[in-house]
């Protein structure tokens, strides 16, 4: 790990130096924590995260329609990033929950804004597609 | 805002209504837009264009290491939705620009914020994965 590291940080392309991060190219390691976050599961899952810690069961409850493999592997990536921390309560018997780390909160609450704003904008988005579709039969 | 969140559970319909939406409800009609959105390439292609129109190529050299095919899908899915408009100028020969709309602006700059917000993040991303790693490793 050290290694790909100090690579990394000698690598002379923008993006992958240690004080700038581009998205945009594609070598940067911001890219796949940027799929970790925006994936078809990662917003959700920060998402429901945004509200408290949850157990396994009630997040996927949650995160409606996700499987027990991909919630896992998203929980999995997310807490690699840290922006998710996993906690074993000292109950008997002892439950697990996931919470967001401070770096997680951040996030989640860039993403929910984005999420309020889509819901918002939904009627918009459906007239749009309609009329898309309607071109496109003519 | 519980309140709001238990109802919204309950509604069999949840989701689906006209005047309601709901990301978290898989039968939603903005969970498909959430994923164009946030999706693999749609974030970078929003992104790509939020400092004005570009040509298909020039898009697709900013949206580092995305292939034809698939920022080509993107743009199909973005127009749809109303996210993003194709236009032909009357040049000779005809160039055709992707710009976003007033809609796709709204969404563009929130996803800049959270890129921005990623970006600043990183050195503590590579951090917790560094130590995530270590602690695999053990």
């Amino acid at each position: 790990m050290e290694t790909e590291q100090a690579q990394r940080r000698s690598r002379p392309d923008a993006g992958s130096s240690e004080d700038h991060f581009d998205v945009f190219a594609c070598a940067c390691p911001s890219r796949p924590t940027l799929e970790h976050i925006t994936g078809r599961w990662g917003v959700l899952t920060l998402g429901g995260l945004a509200q408290g810690p949850l157990r396994f069961n009630e997040l996927a409850r949650r995160v409606d329609g996700v499987s027990q493999k991909m919630l896992s592997q998203t929980l999995q990536a997310l807490e690699r990033d840290g922006f998710v921390e996993r906690e074993v309560l000292a109950t008997l018997p002892p439950h697990v929950v996931y919470r967001l780390t401070p770096v997680g909160v951040a996030v989640a609450d860039k993403l929910m804004g984005l999420i309020a704003d889509l819901e918002a904008l939904m009627p918009q988005v459906l007239d749009a597609q309609a009329r898309y579709d309607g071109r496109e039969a003519d």
